[in-house]
């Protein structure tokens, strides 16, 4: 029955990205839920301005989306290019000097897609195990097939909770500026089945807080060696509300993620965005013109307040240096 | 000094509401700040109608706005129908109740109003006193001159700690989902010529961990006799970060918002609003149709969190039962 929940998921997932051998085809992501508009993108400054501007994102597939430009171009100003296109990510930098220094940047870059989908599959299996038995679950921003090769990080695990039966509601936040959550967590869950509610992202901590969720669970942009995390501005407050809530907070990614030269959350650069996205919301403006905005990308959870540390090779639990390191070198 | 600077800031600020003998002339804030239009309404029927589509808002304003609601028409059907408009807010019913026991509805619906108005210089005070020396603060939803007579509550202690020289930049809230911060309160600090950066809800727990953040402060919709506070959604998650923060946290409102017959915040009634406030914004769609969504637009934070609550009587600090029954009695 697994299997076959698994094959009807999979006949419906969305191909966010791949390589024709010529180019790389990715959805727009700035357009959905209300176009499937597919970018050929042929040059590795037409994948770092994809993924500048987000209509390619997710830690995990934006840095295989810059291994196929290494592919295209393994140039050092290409590598700089692509490096600078999103500052937080580790992933990236990652998948361009791996690309980089291959004999074959082609050959190379395809295995780090196929890893990067095989980890899918083992963060699902992993997170689904760890968090058994959950019905109700709240995440915020996207992190599903859209967000990463394959099934996802988070997005994947709540997918495999509700193909073994347990999952009765997922909780998803907007995830503003940008709308992640409420564009595309909306649009994959719909696809897949899943019954979900939409929440503003300042409901969330008072939703957890009156007893409704049973679990939270998160994707990373960077992981310290530590187990600091950061990923998603937003995720802070939902970590501080789950423990005082009592419930597990989870965090989902593959190990390639682990930012080996990071020690703490104190040393990841945050990536500070245009206030225009904060100024207006899906094309409307919402405040005064030429409002001042701070606008930061991301934000950084202390592993203290993180339940487990979710991986392709298993779970880190307490999450700290200690367990981190088994995972880098496991 | 200060008194010309209040004289300025006084001179600039926006009259939400007033009564002109006939009917009740409203700023209609779900205009602003793109049209500073102004709703005349002659019937407690289209008071009641303004305040639940929120063109007037803010707990004391729309007390204040009800009283005379019932000084045209003390029935008691005016009187259920201004009393449900809204849930949460107590000032609401607790406005209703005293004008239409009264001989003089009008006389007494004034007098409501002038009460509020000298509330809101003493909250001012008071908040002032107690945050001396705060440069840097953050504040959610709007409570200014739109959200209570005279010059507000949170926000009225923001624009004393500017007259006073202390206060170096606010840090605003979009408020979301009808973005009272982003309208309102950007719009406000325009005309007052108060230094703000706007930040998405979900940006300002984080930007309260990075240390660039004095104090909070905010308004309430109700408290309970314990001290817990119901307040526009996203609250609760400022005060879990203020306290990780080890920064005050801060609650600003008139002693009408204390509800005496309620013990605590799990007695507090939380309006669930529209789903379509959450799916669109004026009309512009964020997610797919027809997407689930929950709409809570209060949360409750724990007196626990709170340092202190401000009231034209002096502030409660700790805030708890004893602190705030001294308060009542006042």
């Amino acid at each position: 029955m697994t299997a076959t929940g698994n094959q009807r998921a999979r006949q419906t997932r969305l191909l966010a990205l791949r390589f024709d051998g010529e180019a790389l085809i990715a959805l727009d992501q700035t357009q959905l839920p209300w176009r499937e508009q597919y970018l050929r993108l042929t040059s590795a400054e037409e994948i770092a301005e994809a993924i500048r501007r987000l209509a390619i994102r997710g830690a995990p597939l934006i840095g295989v989306a810059a291994a196929y430009g290494i592919a295209l171009d393994p140039s050092p100003a290409a590598c700089a290019l692509l490096k600078a296109a999103r500052p937080t990510a580790v992933n990236l930098a990652y998948a361009v000097d791996r690309v980089a220094a291959a004999d074959d940047p082609l050959t190379e870059a395809m295995a780090i897609h196929r890893e990067e989908e095989a980890s899918s599959d083992a963060i699902a299996a992993h997170g689904a195990d760890l968090l058994a038995g959950t019905a109700t679950i709240l995440t915020h921003c996207n992190t599903g097939a859209l967000a990463a090769p394959g099934r996802g990080t988070a997005l994947a695990v709540v997918e495999e909770l509700a193909l073994r039966g347990s999952l009765r509601l997922a909780l998803i936040t907007e995830s503003r500026p940008l709308l992640q959550g409420a564009r595309l967590t909306a649009y994959e869950l719909t696809t897949l089945g899943i019954r979900f509610e939409l929440l503003v992202d300042a409901a969330a901590p008072a939703v957890i807080a009156s007893g409704a969720v049973d679990a939270v669970i998160v994707g990373c942009d960077r992981v310290a060696t530590n187990g600091d995390v950061a990923n998603k501005v937003g995720t802070y407050a939902l970590a501080l509300a789950a423990r005082a809530a009592e419930i597990p907070f989870v965090v989902a990614g593959p190990t390639s993620t682990i930012d080996g030269q990071c020690p703490s959350g104190a040393q990841i650069t945050i990536e500070q965005r245009d206030p225009s996205e904060v100024r207006s919301l899906a094309g409307q403006p919402v405040t005064v013109p030429d409002a001042p905005c701070r606008n930061p990308a991301f934000d950084v959870t202390p592993a203290a307040l993180i339940s487990g540390l979710v991986t392709e090779r298993g779970v880190a639990t307490p999450v700290g240096i200690e367990s981190v390191s088994e995972l880098i070198s496991g």
